[in-house]
């Protein structure tokens, strides 16, 4: 559809704000772009942004897949489900963009995903889901306020005591996450926008 | 795409959360509703929420209506950006799946929408839409220091003195707008999520 | 009695900071201003300051009576209780200066509508009055937290679905209408100050 | 006027919500109470919370009468301007309806202590009653961000080494007193309200 | 031990940030000044930064003496321990310091002074403990919400009438002091650094 | 310096509030954990609280050592006082007392420590120094805030691009360590406390 004249834009950064070349990447990285490439088609700009610097790149890497993909009692839903709710928090559009679409694929369901950009306590979650994002979203809020009940609450929500690391872990990623994206202009793939929808 | 168990859901309140039976409408808002129904394939739940009370529902639709179509310096788009700007500071669930749907027609650009509803920042504005919107945030977050100084920023990005009114009643409009949906858990329709993508 | 030398004041804006010639006021209009002129004897400057279009003048005057004055579960104190409390929130001088001396008036207690100006939790309030102003004030700090368990705290305290309706429009009115007072640095009208004190 | 049904209220506390008895009072203070009978026609409420304790009443006098009466570059209007616009933003009732007054009789501008109350921004200030009330509020919110340049632009506005000393100090003064009020719900003598109308 | 080249420093103000000579003292404070000097060491600078005008140097330290050391159902330490987690919410550097070390040494126990510093939620504290720093840290940053059931907490947790005032008041202290310290930049003395480790 | 009856603690958690065992470790972190040991003296307890998964522990270090210990345009103390100034934002327990002490090892200054924990506005910093713990504040306190005006003040300051990365790297890292801490209430080792100081 043709729009009204839309908002004037100068070029957009391509990937960051910041000038850094990129580095001599090692064979491990170069094999986990072509991987990315190969499975989405495309080489999400968080990795992209990273790899000034192949040492770096390598252990976000490492650290974001164990985080988001190892085995836990966390569905990968569930855990997407708090980097949005945690990104929403921070206003962060790189995260937003690129979890808001991972939990619209993971779920089916492109409405969830929009909630948890807008605002999570729009959707009606289960208890559980709903303890779990409380849990995430105070800890980013307010993270020194923090105290015994709140972990209490989630063990009465029926996580297991490794359940709650996890949550805490992947919570506070985001935190660090939204603010790297933040700090640098990080700008998303174009191919998340449209995707799952 | 079939995903992950999606998060159990209890069904949703249809419209809102308040039970209130729809009035004997009148003529004008019959025929308001059956143009709505022709020109968008829908009666947008504001208004079916509204809809208990004749008098409230026309006074609220004149009101719109004159705010958000009715000549102005300000465009159709550029007021929409305003109301997305503003409800994401509010965290409406309604207002930026119904308003967010409205920029990404209006501009033909779905990412100009998703910013609006992440953060205006992130946008390659215009100086002019910039200002617009600080204005608006700033109305929106702490009213009560807005001031002398911030009427000339926008005189000094070129808004004329019905343009200051204009953009200062859509932004005041959206805050009142945001709170009754708040208030009523309004749910938007359906119809706005896949919409202009 | 005669006081210190005052702060020195320039002459403050008429009406509102904004250069905006009346329009040709409809019939409609006239016979309101004169209505006011004759109860009153003055014109609220909040519809001196929407005269400069007519339209935009009777959508206001249309929206604001009916919220005001139409018959409601609510009585016309309560709703001028609300429009001061959250007034207060927002820290609006035309809004607490003209609805504060509403208070004062229709309560025939003037310590009632300078504690709702000041802090409505100083007063010794009823359960419901609390309740309402509890709700009204939320919604105002934080729309995004509203859940079912605020609206079920009206109805604890008696309040039905479509009294419910009214005080979220009432506190989201407010909302609005400080906005734009402090968008356009809006002047009440001097006889408010003294009045029902 | 004869009002609306006003809002039922329980008797409230006569001058605090603590129940302390009142002590023996030294001369001084016998003295003291005495004086303000005399010239006021009461004893401010604040004395009397005070006055369960002789050297606690007596400390809190000397302290008090020093920073408001005693020789400053700051009139006592300025003093009690500061008071007022701190105790609005920490919603004080007891000093906003004290101090509120003071500052109607002190300028013989019953609107300006109106103003104080609301929202000092809304005032026509003078550049130095201005910097003046930004000083106080800025270090009342946010006093960890009071630097140089914040006493910088007090000497700016002509205020001396002196100046700053008592702008801060009373300013100061009133998030103590405040707060002492709320900590047991203070309620200031029935005289304030239509004094200096 | 040796560490990196040090963040380069100019040479900081001696006591405070405004330049006003020293008055001539009275004969009771010479010997107040003595008596630090003799018990302390030294004169702690909010003394010397008073000291600039006797009447309110008087004033101050008669205050300052009857609140933290006359008695009380508050302890010594107690109070201390208040004043720290105050002045944590203000981030005062001056109190934080001089404060800090005072709970180090009434306690002997110097990780509970770190602990009132950083987060006075971090420390395993008793019931009664925990509700008077609760009860002073809301009374810090939002007094205007404190009511009867935050006095009622205190009594719940065995505290007497007298008792509440004394945490409101010793509360309501450091947020007057630690405003009067950042408005004049002041500096501990760097005795206290070291001290009770 | 024996003290005042010391308030009445519960025996603190030894590592954290979780209740995870230790996991088998890899020969390389049994080696890390014996370097730590025979270097510091301890493993540190955030190593001890990641034990319970040596996938998370790696991964952990790993990130953690890149970013504190590689080379860097930001020297390690400068790391360091960007690691307390954020954890004195989120009021982070562990993070404070741990970095803390590593800011008074690093610049053999215990005072500059201590500001760190409480304000370093209150420090004499270097203009290099002050735009660095700006920009960590402010990506801290309000990320969706940064803009290419933060980032040029960096530049201006004389910070190359890959220092800025460094700089929001390091901060943004904080924030989520201080999350993780929080989340499961990590405890200090208690040899931090006393040294250096």
């Amino acid at each position: 559809m043709v729009g009204e004249q839309p908002a004037k834009q100068d070029a957009p950064p391509a990937v960051m704000a910041l000038s850094l070349p990129r580095a001599e990447l090692s064979e491990a990285m170069q094999a986990y772009f072509a991987k990315c490439e190969e499975k989405l088609g495309y080489v999400p700009n968080v990795l992209a942004a990273y790899s000034h610097d192949d040492a770096k790149l390598q252990a976000f890497a490492t650290f974001y897949n164990d985080l988001m993909l190892a085995p836990s009692g966390l569905s990968k839903l569930e855990r997407e489900m708090i980097a949005v709710a945690v990104s929403s928090v921070n206003r962060c559009y790189y995260c937003l963009t690129a979890h808001g679409q991972a939990v619209r694929q993971l779920s089916g369901d492109p409405v969830l995903g929009e909630m948890m950009v807008m605002n999570y306590r729009a959707a009606q979650l289960s208890a559980r889901h709903r303890a779990m994002l409380d849990f995430s979203v105070k800890l980013t809020e307010e993270p020194h306020r923090i105290e015994e009940e709140d972990r209490q609450a989630l063990r009465n929500a029926g996580f297991g005591e490794r359940d709650i690391w996890d949550i805490g872990a992947v919570a506070a990623f985001y935190n660090m996450s939204n603010r790297i994206a933040s700090a640098v202009d990080m700008r998303p793939n174009p191919e998340y926008h449209g995707a799952s929808r």
